[in-house]
């Protein structure tokens, strides 16, 4: 089975690397750091126009907390794009207030994360979310 | 911690048997044989009317090849009514066509799950979906 793919979207680089090790080393994990970036990753856009859009992650980890554009306005984003309105997004944040939930859940996220402060817990939280959204659950092809 | 909730809308015993025994004894499992039950169940309707439906399960196992409503149909319903657009819902389904795929993702579906053949894979799967929609990943509260 050819590798998956991750796309990471993090600000802060403590916590990439923390999570990219508890993904282990079965995926492809890309990184971007800000809400920018991953939409022009997602889109093909920018440095990323050689890409093919129609080729999506299997997943969409993405924070909250982000610099500029906020994890829910880029959610929303790529819900109004048809290259990602069904590309599964996984929101992994330190906020669990119920009103932050129910935001990105209206929104199209398809699970919700709260990222817990013990490193094992937050381990053992990553490599679930690994398991079913790498192993387990279905993509939608764009072709 | 209190047992969480799971709603199994499944219309054939048998498969309800095998994924509630996959699903393990941890969660207390609804079974709801087609559509219409699961719709009263969900909003506190008919035999169920006594229920708070605020009280929404952690996840809805939803299978596609229902009786009268389809999968798809009750998916839509789900999502269109306040009491249950937030609530998580997983196709567990023997098809994987790309237009299914596609159109329960477009219908707010949170996950799909291809049924697999043999019974010691689709256990493994029915375990990775409990522990990450159960374990790990949060809901929304309507209150």
């Amino acid at each position: 089975m050819p590798s998956k793919q991750i796309l990471l979207v993090e600000d802060n680089p403590d916590l990439h690397q923390l999570t990219r090790h508890a993904l282990g080393q079965e995926d492809e994990v890309v990184w971007a750091r800000d809400g920018q970036q991953a939409l022009d990753y997602l889109w093909a856009r920018g440095e990323h126009a050689a890409r093919d859009p129609s080729e999506q992650p299997a997943l969409v980890i993405l924070d909250m907390n982000l610099p500029m554009l906020s994890g829910l306005q880029v959610l929303r984003q790529l819900r109004e794009n048809p290259l990602t309105e069904v590309t599964p997004v996984v929101m992994l944040t330190s906020s669990s207030e119920p009103d932050d939930v129910r935001a990105c859940y209206r929104s199209g996220a398809n699970g919700y994360v709260a990222k817990p402060v013990a490193f094992a817990q937050y381990r053992r939280k990553v490599a679930s979310l690994r398991d079913f959204w790498l192993g387990v659950n279905e993509t939608a092809s764009l072709n």
